[in-house]
C-alpha cells in the first residue's frame, strides 16, 4: 500500500480505535533535539522533509495535527506554518493546555495520540489515549509510553506515526464501506 | 581508473545501455532529507561536495543532469545554480513533467535514470529506464527500485550514481573506438 | 524518579558529597565540538535542548552552573544567556580563572565538578573535586578523568551530569530530612 | 605526553624525517564534505574545534600550515582567517600551485605532508613526501595514500595529523638536544 510503508503491528495495536487528534511535541520529536545557535542568539532547528510528507498525507487522510511546545523561540511556529499545522508554543504547563483543548473541542482523551521525548511530556503522555515516544527519548519517559518508536526524533519518528495512522484510517474506512 | 571509484557490477548491470538523461529528486537525494529552519522561516539544506564533484565529472563526460522537485523553497534552485545544472521545482505532479520533458526533447524513457527517496517519486521511478533509490529511502519506495544505492541521500548516493555512469560511458566509448 | 533518568552508580560515587558548583567547558561539552562557519566568518554551534532541560532542572534543585571557555566567539555567551547561566569566555588560562572564582566565592575545589573534553581542560580537571569528560574526549584528557560520561558532547553528556547531580542532591535532602 | 594523544606508530613511520610544510585540502578534510546552502545560495560549512586546537598547537610547535582548495566560496578563507593559517583557494590545478609554492619557498616535496579526500587531490598526494587521506576518502584516492587516517574529515582527521606531527617534532627536538 503506497504511502504507508511497513508498519509494526504492535504500533497499530496501541492506536486509538477512532483517532481524532495527533499532538506532537516539537523539540526532540519534530527535530533531533538540537538547536543551532548563532552569534546573535538566533536559533535554527533541523527538521525532516520525510516527516513533513507524512504530516501532509495524514492531513489529507482527514486527521487533525497539533504541535504543543514549551519552547518560546519562533522557529517552532515557523516550521508549523510551513507544514500548515496548528501550533501552541511558549507555554509552561503543557498538560493543562492539552486538557483545555480537549474540553473546548469535545474530544475524548482516549481518541488522542501524543508523541513526546522528555520529562516535560510526561503529563501529556499519561493523558493521551495513546502515548508514543521517540527512539532516543529520555529514559524517564520510556516508562509512561505505550510504544517506543523505532526512529529517533527528527529522523523519521513522526513519519512512522503518520504511516501507521494512515494505514489505520484506511483500514477503518474499508471496514465501514 | 581515476574518478570512477569502486562501482558495484550490479549497479552497472541496471544502467541503460545508452544513457541520455539523469534525473535527480532533490530532498533526500541531493540532501540528507533534513531542512534547517530559522526563526524567520528561512530554510537551509545540507548537500555533499562529493556529489557536486561527481555531477561535475559526469557533465564533462557528456551526460545531461536534471533536478525535479516538488519542494517550492528557493534552496533547490540555489544549489542547482551552484552546480550549473537544470532545475524544475515547485511542481505537484513530477511524473507529468517528466513525461513532457521526454517528449519535448525526444528522449526515450528507457534511456533515463531517475534517483528518488520517497512516495512522491514512485511515478517517475516507474517511468524511468533505470530506477535508483538511496539507501535510506522510504520502505514503500524500495519495491519499485531496480537497485538500492549503498549510500544514503546527501551522503554520497549521487556520487555513487555518477561514478557508475562515468565508468559506463567510458566503457561504451572504448567499445565504440 | 522523574527527571533523573537512569544514573550510573559509578558516576554517583565520584560526585562530591556536597556539590556547590558545576563548571562546564563550552565547545565539545555543551556542543558536539563542531563550528558552522558562514561566508562572512560568522559562527554557529549545535547545542542540545535536552542539556538545556537538565541545566534548568539542576538550577531549580539549587546548584550553581558556570561556563568557562577559551573561545572568544559570542555564540558562547548567546547560548548561556538563553539558559540563564553565568559565562566566562575569551580567556587563555582557564585554570587561573577557576582558582580565582573559587577564592572569591569561598568554594572548596573539592565541592566542584568540572566537565571538559580537550587538552586545555586538563588544569581545571585536575583542580576540580570531580573531573568528568565526555565520551568523545581527546585521548590525552581521559587520563585525568574520574569518570568518562556515556554520552558525547552536545549529545546528552551535560544532561547525564545534571540527572546524576539532581539524584544526588535529592538523596542528600532525604538524608537531611 | 599532553597534547599529542595516542598516535599510531604506523602514522609516525610515514611522516617525513624533517617536516617543513603541512598542506590541507579544505572540503572533506577541514570539513565533513557537506555544504549548507541557504535560500540565497550563501554557503556554510561544518568544521571541528578540535582540529582548530590541533592546528594551533602545531603552529606553536613551529610547523607551517597551508590550505589549498579548488572551492571558490569565501567560507574557505573565513575559516582559515579564524585559525590564522595561509589559504589559497579558487584554483583549478592544485598540483601546479603546490609545485610553484615548493619552488618559491625552496621546500623539498619530500619534506611536505598533504591531506586530501577526493580525486582532485591525487596530483598533490603523489607529489607530497607523505600522502594522507581521511577515513571517508573517495575509494579512488585510497590507492595513492601512504596512510589512511582513522578519523573522517571534519571529525578529527586533521587533529590526528597534528597530534602525530607534534609528537614527531618533539622526538626530533629531544634527539637533537
Amino acid at each position: 500500500m503506497i504511502g504507508s510503508g511497513h508498519v509494526d503491528p504492535r504500533l497499530l495495536a496501541v492506536l486509538p480505535a477512532r483517532p481524532e487528534l495527533l499532538v506532537l511535541d516539537f523539540d526532540g520529536v519534530m527535530t533531533d533535539n538540537a538547536v543551532y545557535v548563532g552569534e546573535d542568539g538566533r536559533e535554527s532547528v533541523r527538521c525532516s522533509r520525510g516527516d513533513g510528507m507524512g504530516i501532509s498525507l495524514l492531513r489529507k487522510a482527514g486527521l487533525s495535527v497539533l504541535v504543543l511546545s514549551t519552547e518560546t523561540n519562533p522557529v517552532v511556529q515557523a516550521r508549523c506554518r510551513k507544514l500548515g499545522i496548528e501550533c501552541i508554543n511558549g507555554l509552561e504547563d503543557k498538560e493543562a493546555i492539552f486538557r483545555r483543548i480537549l474540553m473546548e473541542r469535545s474530544i475524548a482523551s482516549a481518541n488522542t495520540i501524543y508523541v513526546g521525548n522528555d520529562v516535560n511530556d510526561i503529563g501529556c503522555l499519561r493523558l493521551a489515549g495513546c502515548a508514543l515516544v521517540v527512539a532516543d527519548a529520555h529514559p524517564a519517559v520510556l516508562e509512561v509510553a505505550d510504544y517506543v518508536l523505532s526512529r529517533p526524533g527528527g529522523q523519521g519518528a513522526v513519519r512512522e506515526v503518520c504511516d501507521a495512522l494512515i494505514a489505520h484510517l484506511r483500514w477503518n474506512a474499508q471496514k465501514a464501506a
